[in-house]
């Protein structure tokens, strides 16, 4: 069967994220690296009612839209390291569909807000889905890591938190 | 500062997912449920360029459109449990923005040809987004699963593969 591109997909926020991180620069590129940052993710009232039950989790993922993400580039650089790589084998902003990922704590709920640590995210981005955090699913046994295995934990540490003040600073 | 929806976003798929799940009824639920469901993932030429590196990871997360997804349902009866929860701490797909997540092992490349294993996910679904699982970004100890922790292993087990035959049947 010949692959026909299959038709764009159109989705409506449900719900923006506020938190501590107004510049991207300063802004940790992953939540292992944003602890310390509060925040919240504000629902818009017409979806509260998906919330219930939520607050049962520690942990959420969000998925959001990259809304400054600039343009697409397939090759990029990572934060943690000098060498171009193919952006599906990075985490970086600037992919084909700009869709993030972050696996954060969720630390209460308050009818249609979520209380929320460890973010990574900017600021006044736009929330597009959550989805709880589940050991039995979620919590795999990786074996090969990449790239990644190149950078060691104390240059990830201090690159992963860009600027952003450790919690006892 | 009141918050005003923001506009909606449009992705365009990246390729197409190829699995031996033809039926909705008959796929599993999670990865974690579908050891020996092994596919493909057909990414368009136009974005190969962005697949570099990707084959040095042994996990990837895979983003979605759910495209028979029906229509969006708040509150829901999850595939493991016969409670109507909120959409929002499930993995249904019957959420306002259907985006689909699911992490699988990625078990070799040709050029723009992803050969994965542990695939959940119904054969013709539309890709969005490819991303790196990184055991030092994304493998928390969650403390609290919600209803997740009133199911059995035994029944999470039996329901999660949703009649799929077992590797050895």
């Amino acid at each position: 069967m010949k692959t026909q591109n299959p038709a764009a997909v159109v989705y409506r926020p449900i719900g923006v994220i506020r938190s501590g991180h107004i510049e991207a620069s300063r802004t940790p590129i992953q939540p292992e690296y944003a602890a310390g940052c509060p925040g919240r993710a504000e629902i818009f009232p017409e979806f509260a009612d998906g919330l219930r039950d939520l607050e049962g989790f520690s942990h959420v993922f969000l998925l959001y839209h990259f809304h400054r993400a600039g343009e697409t580039r397939l090759t990029v650089k990572p934060f943690l390291q000098d060498i171009e790589r193919g952006v599906f084998a990075t985490r970086a902003p600037s992919r084909p569909n700009p869709i993030g990922l972050s696996l954060v704590t969720l630390t209460g709920r308050e009818g249609n807000i979520l209380f929320l640590d460890g973010l990574d995210i900017l600021d006044g981005t736009p929330l597009l889905d959550i989805k709880p955090y589940v050991s039995r699913f979620d919590r795999t046994v990786s074996t090969r890591n990449g790239w990644q295995e190149e950078v060691n934990q104390e240059t990830a540490e201090k690159l992963g938190r860009r600027m952003s003040p450790l919690p006892d600073e």
